[in-house]
């Protein structure tokens, strides 16, 4: 195992030993609420959102425990987006990551109100998250923005829109769908574990060329598996080569931006890399 | 017009000031959202919960200004509530207030997207809101918990779920879709405008009485338009004399918790009256 894998595997364990116990404060939720929602939140996810927040804490500071609340929330707005976006009205997916969606396991109101619930308890998770209120508001501010109309929601309609016809309204869509939150995750694990200001810049800038690449190889990992598809994919616009040089660029761009950091950010730009040559 | 409605008139006209103020800031997001956005939040209702906490502050303070933020924030997470029970998974409505409910306005997609717009917004605006941090946090909270599983989220699960068969099981039903955040409305409002210890105390009782009297009267109301209708009604299992003898008694409550605040209750007060004889 790679030193990247062994910690990845170890920030990843935290990670749901911390949210399996966040879970548990839910035996005052009524129980026909609790088990759509666990179906959504435990449903085999690889946690990418949550490590790179706590990759991002680690890489300002000796202890991840403090980014760990943001960790929750943010892996909470990623995974009510996918019951959101999985829905009949929306994509129609009948399964996700080899499991039914939630309103095929359970029912769509009960899919609705499973979303509603994890995006609201987001929230609460960053007022009760133990960091000095300045703080806390700071995060709640970040969230709010990533996950609202003028992030996700916002590109979510600009995907169902359909109308995404140049290259600039699809990367558009796809910056505030995809982008907006990964942008903020490390960034915000950088503020939840007390990073200095300088240490928050270099981490706020290697999380937006971070979004920016998962776009890049979302398109790159769409037009390979499925060559002759067209529509909404940046590269039927643009020739491969050049995306993967795009890549390429992009990914040395995050790396570079962590040198202020030193050896301590080794691992996250460990995952950039992974990133940048997954394969699914 | 009596005092009461020229305060009433008076607040409710500067919240929708401070609200189309507020809207004026999406003009960043997709066109295909603010519209289902504005149709929700837009919709001609009586703004009773913001209402309810500028009343409040009024109450504490000399100046509700600073309850405002506080007010819109309740105001989107009753409105998003209303997008999203309405869906046809849900409650199945076509109309509302005489307009055609959002998922009939537009589709179901941006019925579901502009309630998960308003409900991310809400948290957006209590972090915007320009009180001291603490408060902000403090706001979040009474927020996320009134509107989250243990509040509407877990009310509206319960009422969907539809084995509400006895009185006891009805009312906490209520108590969490209804009641929670009438409740929090005024309580946020006195403490986003300064109130001390004492005067939110008091202003907590009366929310929570008040909390319970819409309970009651929505019943009656029920019971009244609709005297055959069967089903989740409290007043099938208890006679309408002692609800209303009840009804009387819980405003009583909320109407004397408010004695340490003095006169400058009185319109609070009021609207307790008001709430307690409605007939719509």
């Amino acid at each position: 195992m790679s030193d990247f894998d062994a910690t990845r595997k170890r920030l990843v364990s935290r990670f749901e030993s911390a949210l399996a116990d966040y879970a548990a404060r839910w035996s005052a939720w009524p129980e026909g609420l609790v088990a759509p929602v666990r179906h959504v939140l435990f449903g085999g996810g690889k946690r990418v959102r949550p490590l790179l927040a706590l990759l991002a804490a680690e890489a300002v500071s000796d202890d991840a425990a403090p980014a760990l609340p943001w960790a929750i929330a943010v892996e909470m707005i990623h995974t009510y987006s996918l019951a959101h976006d999985d829905l009949p009205a929306m994509d129609d997916d009948d399964e996700r990551r080899g499991r039914p969606t939630c309103h095929i396991a359970y029912d769509e109101a009960h899919a609705i109100l499973a979303g509603d619930a994890l995006l609201t308890e987001a929230f609460l998770v960053l007022a009760d998250g133990g960091w000095p209120a300045k703080t806390a508001v700071q995060l709640t501010r970040m969230l709010g923005i990533a996950a609202g109309g003028q992030g996700m929601v916002g590109g979510q309609i600009l995907d169902i829109g359909g109308e995404l016809t140049t290259m600039q309204a699809l990367e558009h869509m796809q910056r505030l769908k995809t982008g907006a939150l990964i942008r903020v995750a490390a960034d915000g694990g950088a503020i939840a574990a007390g990073g200095s200001q300088t240490q928050v810049a270099a981490i706020r800038a290697c999380g937006a060329a971070l979004g920016l690449l998962f776009q890049i190889t979302d398109d790159l990992l769409d037009r390979l598996q499925d060559p002759e598809e067209d529509g909404k994919n940046v590269l039927d616009l643009v020739d491969v080569q050049g995306a993967l040089a795009r890549r390429d660029e992009v990914a040395r761009g995050a790396i570079d931006a962590l040198t202020p950091l030193g050896e301590r950010a080794a691992p996250l730009a460990a995952l950039v890399h992974a990133v940048a040559h997954r394969d699914q």
